[in-house]
């Protein structure tokens, strides 16, 4: 008799409305893809409807319940509206009927949801998913869920961790029920990936001050600090987070860094050559060293003529001139010397003017940033799917 | 009788015609990509149709609508005439059947279709792309579909945002609908991410003029940036989107400047060999030091001949001779010197020419680029796949 | 006859309860995800019960087992409670029925479970994990498996050694069974490229001490130390496990050696100003130098005027005067030369102290790290999913 | 009637034979994947074939043309002889049955088939690939396909070009029937990614020969460019293509450019040793320089004795000697710096005598990788699949 | 008649034994994941049995041979006992049954199996795999293969050459058959991708030998050499093979060349301070020369107050002692240029037979590689999975 009732399987309709009863629903959060701003999860959602075609008379057949193959029966869908994709499986072959036609089932749900995370304040990021469980309805005709409460298992296994999973009903419709899941990013990790070593190449920059101006040391060293940034932004394209409304503020934080690398390293470049030549135009430095050695060669010329005319008279004298000549060649060095030191003094204090803005630059920058991860937020509207 | 009537479930063929109503479609893009010229979608389509087999008399049967398993009844099939991969799910097991026979259904199709996107000036891309959205129709028999209104939903999640969506049909055919749907790439992040560092790096480059030539400064910091623009192509090979007809005009740009980096690096190194050897051809420096350092040993060979010989006599003249040779030295090296800075001045000269041939360059391709990405464009036919 | 009775095939329900044997588990690991903490595993499992409606009377019907199709037999549903995706496929399309009702049949099932391995101590982890294999059962109605012996086949293949799995059951409950496998990471190729660079160059940044302070090698080795770790993390972000509960401590690790190695590097660059300058202060090492110029100078100027003058009588004076600003000069560059070696000595010792200093740190955090990845450990629920 | 008729469906069977026409072939080539060496296409392919059972009297049933679902009639089934993947799909889900029993329909296939196609001139490939399309066919029973034309769609999108696709048939068998599918590579990406970089850094280790070869920049140049070679490479890596039987000549290049630039980068350093000591062995030239330094010692140290002694007589001549010391001193160091000119000259010379030897290869390399990748080439057998 | 027949589709059991007649096997190896350790291959496997259930009289109905859709019969399923993942497919959906029972078809499996390939010796690797491929048969019922001969295609495609492919039966036991699979790499391509950088890397840091120890050279040379090498393991990560029993032996190659390549790096550092301060302790550079200066210094100043007094007298002394100062001052320069020099002397010595040893070191361990990689080998049981 049993197996003859099977036969038949129809969606119930006796006022074309019917209510399925979730008792209760056990949550678990697969993985949040950043890039796509998509989240899977995984819902276990036991199932009870009645069915009165499947009911029985005790009395005729005396079993209280029956177990009937699912693939016989009508079950209710499940769906979630804003799902990019969805799959149901029944989690057993097997669905239990009561006598009374009370049906007990259970579906494994894994939806993947387009969830607009706001990734605003990255690394510390945390923020509301909505899931939007319906059964299929129209014009008046269809089911309703009852739902239960809900749980939450593995809620802090991965990078985000569930906090806490709520039912809620939009504008009160009970056609329009979601879960809305409370996610929060496990910070440490990225911070220590992302954040840390910025603040380190930015640190080495600002060190790498000390190092003296002129000397062959400071512009490798901070080409290396631009370069080894750019390694590092290497690795972060992989980690960073897609755009979307709220685009993350780190994105715009690696983008200072890069330029104020470039920036400070310009104006090393910059002093340097100041340093060396005194006007950022091409430098006349060589010019005045030949000039110099020009004046010596042409002295010395003269010099060594009179020296053949005058050779026993001026032997004392040109002993002397001769020493002379060496004391005016150290002394046209030092000269020389003075105006680059001159030189120098002047790029070096033009350096700790640089240093000093760089620095305050920097201190401001750190204010703000704090102030536009922290202050303020960006607003996004999790439920837009219903509004078209 | 619902149930023996849905048993029979073949597609209607009354005059070999059937209208299908769309009442609305709600679009949703889901990936751009701009590697493979594909997208995807996702439509939410309601169909509703009539089935003059499925209608009843509501005096026989007094329900107004029925709700029946969609497994049972026929139902019409969109198919997307460019799709590479369209899924069609039914969005319910159910539906529903209105006593009249117009059942009314919900598809969710997602598709995956070829667009060549016009990529020409790539970070700002924006372009239409078609889903040619159509039923099954041959030789005269087959449906017809009739559209309603399009909306979009989570129009601007992702990178790309969805501007406007509209249905058209192909030269009036009404079987050859098509949605015809307008992209806007969010062009803040890879103008951060790809134009932004390659310019930086490129004004780091203009900036190492400033170094001075002949120090261990410029060639190094220029070989840095080329090889850290190669790193940067690393990055970016990943971002840059593929080829097809409009291959995209940054492509273009990061050839150009590879190359500019290098030639300004030979530059630099052909310029380091003349200021120290004064030509290009392997230097004879090192001969005319030479030739200086024998003369000087000679003189002082024969010297110490003639100090050995007159010793007594000249104890005068050779403590002259001695200094008198020490000037000499250091008149040499002077002279040297000269030479040196003689060079030094002519590779400066030449490396100022260069630098400002650079800066035309650089001047006429930023307008060429400019006028090419922004001036000019590159037209592709979306509909081609119509053309067979 | 057979034919007819295959027709049929409900699930049996002589009293709602039915056991199903399972003589032995074949078992084994086919992956370990550490990034999202999942693992997969494929199960042979012979499974075997009775059906009392497939008996038949040899005395009928002359043979002693019949091969049947599977599709037209009931067969239990074996699942896995904390299976993330399961899969279960028939070994063949036929089973096997005894006349006494036994059926013999096999599944194969490849089942991803979520397990968080503990990956406190990465490279050498060794961790349990729970495959919840159990039947359908509601309400005292459903099936309760009787398991036999667990074997495992190519145990030591890949990266996770499968030392032992066992059959266990929660609470003595026979409705909560489990596989407990032991998993043991090979850590020999993790410690070879995640461990031993690390230590490689933490010991070149020791070694690096060795290299002359004020000479331009350390800091640019130490830059390049730092650009190499930073490189060395690139590698590893894709080996590096997923964090979890249980956040490897080699992630804190990879973050010390980074902070360190940024740090010596600062404290070079700060001693090699020291080093040049005396003060960390804008140092007026170039002020000196000037000055002492100057007098140089100046003196020289009196000089002069007075060899004008005193042309006659002073010749073998300015003789003397012209030597002896001669050695004068050489006296300033000497002291100048003994300032500078009086900073160097200051700044090495400082140097030597950072030095002992740094190499404490590095002891104290290496006695540290193995006490905690050793000594302490964390704890994971392995049965947590059974909590809710 | 037209039910009842549909609820037949075996495949005809008349002479065993059955000839199915394929009108028109629309082809598109979706990806060349040339790691694997497989590419997958699409063809849209209308068949129509004559199933006598399917006929009906149209004075009995008063229509031309039926629409029949496609699940209730035997369809023909193409396979793809070499595919290693081929998935087939009804365009719909229903299909025209005319009165003559004459049936049009069309299915899409996907199909990836094992290619090998020829990437020996990589950048530059261009070959022919082999669809084999046929139809089930065994001893004399089966179908034969009856081709009609074929075209392409979308034929320039990605990165490789159909520009031909024709129909044969292998030796004129007309079950060996294949699409003869002419690829061309979009040669110019990969030529600005590959080839171009490769020549650049090439290009730049020439020009390194400019530099000077004792200061210490050649050295550190051409180690940046092996690095940034292999950084290079690093890119490439993806971007190859794999082996197979004729392996791109592209990889060799990328080999003898990695083996050249090390080999230039050991002959710079062997010269710089040679330049440094005139030998290869370890040079004592710290030796010969010792031994000036200790003769002055020693002389300086025998004329202080003397000093004593003779302070008185002697002051004029210790003056005497006090100059010829320095003199001395500049003239020893004056014979070494000669020493090291020698050698010097002798380095640049055999560093002239490499450049020379370097060009010449590298001119014979261009030729013969020009002649090795245009002149000959390397013939694959796109049709061995029907060999065995 | 026929129709009717086809009807009924069991699997037929006379004897609960048949036996499954496998003509030719077409063998074709897709890849090999040397990662996971699991290859790939796709196999024809025409088969063909006996049903006498479906043999017919030709004289009732005049066929020889019907085809028959493949769904309304009974068709033997091959399966792969060490498969992880076996697909089968009908090659087509008809067979052809011949009058007499024989029916003949062809199934297309794509097989994953997890084979431990020795990859001791990795780029010159070459292993056997087994595919185990059997038919269902419990408890004496069942059927059996009875297999033709092999066949390979596509053979030498990809990465791994298909050398031999037999049929075995391990123990001769029928239901133990396996295909014997003689796989063989492709060496060519990843010894010049891995073992060849390798071989280059080593050879330039022993050239880097060649490199004067004092100059700011060899040290950078070899920490970018380093730098290098993790930057080419950073290529390698993808390529290296997964590990397993038998762990290729050129990952230990690669740890031996960091190792060695870092302890070069640390030597050239400590003989760099050795040739600098004589010790490795913190040098006394500074205080000699401090002294040497404080001499100087305290001589002349005591000088000078006598040239005070003696002024007159002691003109011609000043002289003297000022020109023997500048002796002086050349000669304590040239006395701490001696001890420089000795200890350079030493430290070259010390760096030759640093040198030495480390060419001694790599000789042996290219003897003792090149002895295990192919001396000696690892023996895998491949067979493994019939031992439980």
């Amino acid at each position: 008799m049993l197996i003859a009732k099977e036969a038949r399987s129809p969606p119930q309709s006796p006022r074309c409305i019917s209510i399925i009863s979730v008792p209760s629903i056990v949550y678990e959060t697969l993985s949040v893809d950043t890039k796509n701003l998509r989240f899977e999860s995984r819902l276990e959602v036991p199932l009870s409807w009645e069915d009165p075609d499947l009911s029985w008379n005790t009395s005729v057949y005396h079993h209280d319940m029956v177990v009937l193959p699912v693939s016989k029966i009508w079950t209710p869908e499940l769906h979630v509206t804003n799902g990019v994709q969805t799959t149901i499986k029944h989690s057993n072959k097997d669905l239990l009927v009561h006598s009374n036609g009370t049906i007990e089932h259970m579906v494994i749900m894994n939806t993947v949801v387009g969830c607009e995370v706001n990734l605003y304040n990255y690394p510390f990021a945390s923020d509301f998913c909505a899931i939007a469980l319906n059964v299929w309805a129209i014009s008046g005709c269809g089911m309703f869920l009852d739902f239960g409460n809900v749980s939450t298992t593995s809620a802090n296994r991965g990078d985000w961790l569930t906090e806490e999973v709520e039912l809620n009903a939009k504008g009160g419709r009970d056609d329009r029920n979601y879960l809305w899941v409370l996610l929060k990013m496990r910070s440490e990790n990225p911070f220590l990936s992302l954040v840390l070593p910025s603040i380190l190449i930015i640190l080495a920059d600002v060190g790498s001050f000390a190092l003296p101006l002129g000397e062959s040391k400071r512009i490798p060293f901070k080409v290396k600090l631009v370069l080894s940034f750019i390694m590092f932004l290497n690795i972060l394209k992989d980690l960073l987070p897609g755009g979307g409304q709220c685009s993350p503020i780190i994105r715009k934080h690696f983008c200072f860094c890069l330029v104020i690398l470039v920036l400070s390293t310009l104006q090393s470049m910059v002093l340097t050559r100041l340093a060396k030549c005194g006007t950022l135009w091409p430098c006349s430095l060589s010019k005045s060293k030949d000039s110099l050695l020009k004046d010596t060669d042409n002295e010395e010329v003269s010099k060594s003529d009179i020296t053949v005319i005058k050779l026993k008279a001026s032997e004392e004298k040109k002993k002397n001139t001769a020493l002379q000549k060496v004391v005016k060649f150290l002394n046209k060095m030092a000269a020389q010397d003075q105006k680059k030191a001159r030189r120098h003094r002047f790029a070096n204090k033009v350096d700790l003017i640089c240093f000093c803005i760089y620095l305050t630059v920097l201190i401001v920058y750190a204010v703000v940033i704090l102030y536009f991860s922290f202050g303020s937020s960006c607003e996004i509207n999790h439920l837009e799917f219903w509004e078209y």
